[in-house]
């Protein structure tokens, strides 16, 4: 079984043990996920791009938290409407490869505005 | 290896063969976590919480495209600062479960406006 | 003068006070308005529908705050950049009102799912 | 009656003759809100601080329509719970005023973690 799998099995088992099933629809864990995620976005906010690449040990524990917490939601918003959240990574990452292929991509600056 | 890992690996890869990784720091990846959990929050804006537990085939295809858009570039923002996601993940759960004993939450209306 | 030029102002020869304006740069005060917006959705994201539009005194203030916190950054972030928001959101409406034309989106469910 | 007014009003009007009243909770538009603002970061998110002070003639546009949207929908939100925006706007500056001193504040690079 996969850490995706595992993490997952253990947030379920999180939520039922405190009766938490009945908050956990779909809608409100996506509120939940871009929450933390702008709790993310908070910690480097005032950063420049350059300091944000060498945080300090405690903006870096602050960030690790926040990231954690993106990921709980993310694998529990999955999990109630039955998506494999590691097969649909793939599926994309492969769906970008088709789109941004590496030969015409590079060195293109143009493209850079566009997705990265 | 975990699923973390390959991932990880392979979106490393990725951004390398683009000439990306000049625009990969933490505070623009974070940028472009949110804006794909804004994307996902837009699936789900004018749904009902019953709604969006019954998705149609297309919206359950769009939203597990963007759900696995927020996992690539969460990934990604970790690897760029050398965090460990999985274990991040692993060590806030079991600070969520200190913070939030069963048997004190369970049926605690009050609690909700907290966590779930 | 309007209230939107007042405020303005307000806010401008507030950072200048404080010597923030290196900080105000669009890219920053884009994450800051996000982050506040995502405060804003904390205070709803685990109310149903219906409780959100009958909050407690407590909520409603906290609502409120994180309101006017959105408004502060999305000014700021147009003064910075020479935009004179009033008129945009009047152009915006007029261009919504040829996009969605009352006598056609009427009742029809299926145009709920693009905007309301 | 200030311009934060005449827009409130054009937009309840456009919501009710669209039947859109019914889509308009609270919790609903603060979703929309939080999807504009990540439209708007995402104008953003690979530019450098620099750049984004300097936006092409094209990027100056799509940002303008982004920040019209979230204003639309924070006017609407504000509506539908009956918070004056406007004056929350100047309770929160003055409030901001009293948190961050300017004398103490000025140069200290310290607080910029905080708020700018």
């Amino acid at each position: 079984m996969s850490g995706f799998n595992d993490l997952t099995e253990r947030l379920a088992q999180f939520a039922k043990e405190r009766d938490w099933e009945r908050f956990h629809s779909p809608k409100n864990l996506a509120m939940a996920l871009i929450v933390e995620a702008g709790e993310l976005v908070e910690q480097l906010q005032w950063l420049s791009e350059d300091e944000s690449l060498a945080p300090s040990p405690k903006q870096r524990e602050a960030v690790s938290e926040e990231a954690a917490d993106v990921l709980l939601y993310l694998l529990r918003f999955c999990d109630r409407l039955g998506i494999d959240l590691e097969q649909a990574a793939w599926a994309k990452i492969a769906k970008n490869a088709d789109k941004y292929p590496a030969d015409k991509v590079r060195g293109s600056a143009r493209k850079y505005t566009d997705y990265p």
